[in-house]
Formats: C-alpha cells, sequence, structure tokens
C-alpha cells in the first residue's frame, strides 16, 4: 500500500484552437490527453481527469475545473511547477490544492460562465484577440439581442438548443444570457446556468446573432424553445471560453454532488 | 491631372508577433510595407503612410494611427473593404476617413498611450494572452513599482531609458506610468508620453521590474535617470502594445505639427 489516495483540485486554462476539445480521443491532441499525460509523467502512474465542463473542439478555456485522485503523498506545489515546464505555451494550470471532503468537479459545480466573444464590425483590437473571437460580416444590433435573451432565462427544457444525447435530460436553468459591447467595439455574451447540454451555448448564441442582424423577430428564439425544434443556427466554436465554475461552500459540496447525479443520469 | 491629393487618416491594428516592426525593411515582413503594398494594389499607385509610432519587432498595436496623401478621388469606404480582404489576419485596418485640414498622424499627435502586460504567476488566462504577454517568472510587487514609477513623471531628460539616436533629443514628458492587477492576476503597466524615445517604454518597464522582484531598491529607477547612465533592464518586445494616440481638437492641429517639429528637429 503507498498510503491511500487524496482528492485534487486543479484550475486549468486553454487555447483551444490547436486542440480537438477537452475529451481524450485516439489520435487526437486533446486537453484531458495532454493534462493527463503530463501528470503521469511527473507521478509515474496513470491518472484520470474529471472536469467541470467537456468542451469542444475549437472551445477555449481561463476557468476550467478538475479534479484527480492521486497518491496521497503528492506534492501538489511540485506537481504544478514540474507541469507548467512540461506542458506547451497553449495549455496551464493553475493552483492545485487538495480538495475539500465531498468536491466532485463535475457533478458539484452549481453552475457554469461563459463568454461567446464576437467581432461585428472592423476592429482595431481583432488581431490580437482573434483566436478566441469570431468575426461577423455584419452588424448586430445589442440591444434587440437583448430583449430576445430575456424569455429564454429559468428553468426550461432546451431541446431546441441542444445536440440530443440518448437518455440525458436536456430542463437546465439559465441563470444569466446577455450582451455588452467593449469599448474597443467587440460584443461579448455572457451565459451562466447550473449545466449545459451539448452545443446550448453555441445554440443560443446563434439563435440570438440572427436577431441581432435582423433575420429574425425579437421573439423567435423564445418560440424556438417553446416548439422545442432544433435550432440550426449554432455558431463556430472559436468565439467560445469556459470564465468559470461555481461550487458550493464546503460544507455543502457532498450533498450537491449527490443530488446532481441523481438529476442527470 | 487626377484632381490632387487628400490626406486621409486610418486606424491600425495589429499582432506584431510575426512582423519585424512597423518601418518598411528590404527583405522583411513589417507592417508598413505590407500595408503600403495592399493599398498600392487596391489604388494602382505608390502609396507612403507617416505613422503615430514607429512600433519596434514584436510589438503589438490596437491604437495606431497612419495617414497618406491619397488621389482625391479616392472611396474611403471601398478602400477599407478591400483592404480588410487583402491584409492577412494579423494585421487590420479601422476606419478609413478624410483626416481635417493640417492633421498630421505624427507630428501631430498629442501623446501615446502603451500597456505593458506582465504574467508574473501561474494564470489560467495565460494560453489566450500569450501573444501579448510577457511571462516573468518570479513574483512582481506592483506596490514597489508604483512607489518607484512615482519620480519618473513629469518631463525629463530620459537617456538613461533610451536608446540614443545622433542629433535627436531625448527629453519627454512621462504622463503615466502606473501598474494594475487585472482580476485574472495579470498586472498590466499603462504608459503616457508626448512622445517616446527608442526603447524607453522597455527599458522604464525593465527597471520597474528590477525593483517589482526585489532585485532593486525603489529608488534606483529615479536614480538611473538622475545619473543619465544607461539603464540595461529592458524587456522584451511581446508584452508591449501601442493603444492609443491622442490628437488636438481640429482647430490646433496645424499649430501643434509646426510646434513639434520645431522641438524634434
Amino acid at each position: 500500500m503507498d498510503g491511500g489516495l487524496v482528492r485534487v483540485r486543479m484550475d486549468i486554462g486553454y487555447d483551444g484552437t490547436d486542440f480537438s476539445g477537452w475529451a481524450t480521443q485516439p489520435g487526437r491532441r486533446t486537453v484531458q490527453g495532454e493534462l493527463e499525460a503530463a501528470i503521469a509523467t511527473v507521478l509515474r502512474r496513470p491518472v484520470r481527469l474529471t472536469v467541470a465542463g467537456r468542451t469542444d473542439a475549437g472551445v477555449h478555456a481561463t476557468g476550467q475545473v478538475a479534479h484527480a485522485d492521486l497518491p496521497s503523498t503528492v506534492d501538489c506545489a511540485a506537481l504544478g511547477k514540474r507541469l507548467l515546464r512540461l506542458l506547451s505555451a497553449d495549455l496551464t494550470v493553475g493552483e492545485i490544492r487538495p480538495a475539500p471532503p465531498g468536491f466532485d468537479a463535475r457533478f458539484g459545480a452549481l453552475r457554469r460562465h461563459y463568454v461567446y466573444r464576437v467581432a461585428d464590425r472592423p476592429s482595431t483590437a481583432a488581431p490580437l484577440r482573434r483566436r478566441d473571437t469570431l468575426a461577423w460580416p455584419r452588424p448586430l444590433d445589442e440591444h434587440a439581442m437583448n430583449a430576445a435573451a430575456g424569455p429564454l432565462l429559468g428553468e426550461h427544457d432546451f431541446a431546441a438548443f441542444c445536440r440530443r444525447r440518448e437518455g440525458a435530460t436536456t430542463v437546465r436553468e439559465l441563470q444569466r444570457l446577455g450582451w455588452e459591447r467593449a469599448p474597443d467595439g467587440v460584443l461579448a455574451c455572457r451565459v451562466s446556468a447550473d449545466a449545459f447540454c451539448h452545443n446550448m451555448v453555441r445554440s443560443l448564441v446563434g439563435a440570438l446573432i440572427a436577431v441581432g442582424e435582423g433575420r429574425r423577430p425579437t421573439a423567435w428564439p423564445s418560440g424556438v424553445l417553446a416548439a422545442g425544434v432544433r435550432s440550426s443556427d449554432v455558431v463556430p466554436a472559436n468565439g467560445l471560453t469556459l470564465v468559470g465554475v461555481d461550487y458550493p461552500p464546503d460544507d455543502e459540496l457532498a450533498a450537491r454532488a449527490t443530488r446532481t447525479r441523481a438529476v442527470r443520469t
């Protein structure tokens, strides 16, 4: 026996441009694959990460969270330093620390926060942010998009904005969906929910952009939601970044994970 | 006769990573070279740009300003659209418009604004901003750096912080020099002056970083300034971005350009 395992939490950031998403796939460069391999190199044993948001190919993260069960003898600070040297520049690990009892990066999360960035006009800020910003060829009306976003907030069945997975619920609580235009002219849509089903942020943003450019009326996205018929306006991955994940206070962690697991499966 | 020339102002942004700076150099990819070639392609005649800030190799811009004297028949909007299609993704042109009488992008400028970005700790925001942020291996004390910056403000001979050019003055008015730490942990130094001599921002930032990591006392940068002996702590180009240029109101433009030209030459 090597003294058992300790669960550690790690904060993760990546430029998703050159990754085939989070989840390990044979023959592909993925965030999970690179990170698990680097940790295995340091610890000389295989390791498995559980993540808060399984981002798709091309999606970025500045606030991704994962957990892993590591030998209890692990030196988190030394592991972090070794990883920073092993990982390529488009993937980094922030603080690594022992997780509080009951912590589960996936099932314990209260909510996920995403930002979708769109440049809808020529912007001199664009060249430096072209990896995480979608260039849109027509001007968008952010007030119309915000008006269309309002009725989507709250708990709904978001089947119309999800790629269906057999046996999984598509009921989610959308807590934030709003556009702001930065001083440099770039639009950012902030989207938060308890969890997201597959393609949900990119489908919601796509539906709002259809309103923003005047191709659809303001009431259209809420009509799509109510009808439950799949919306086809999915925007590309490159504008999307997972910016944060919220967890409950330490003493509520175990109860939260148990509850989430029961609902989702 | 083709009806004479009209002076146009253009706002320019670039990711400087893959450019050998602003100024045209034989056999090198430069911002001026790419932009003049693209405009010449559209207008079918050679054109010469005059710029507010002649940035060095690797330095970025979100707020660069240039002027050019073009045939008075030019359609600025059409030129802008053509340029956006011709230019590569790391170089863009914002609005192109007829300049007010007396406008000179270089000699008419009141002040230039730069930002220098430094990540002095592992940050999950780093992968997406690695092209315009310097990674620094030791923690920096922004309060010590701000204390050291104070005495440098105002009009001084900045010879100690400049790469000398024969016959050019090194007297400048430093109007802003201050560090802020963003919520993602990245440090940004905002630097503004009426004009900068060569290497000045990178030398000032280098001197402050020497204080910030505890290698030099707080009074050291102002001592270097007073002694006039060249400081060798020049930081790399990749953290530096020209973010803006200020011009006086239209009715003071001609007087400003005349005055600047007299002082600088």
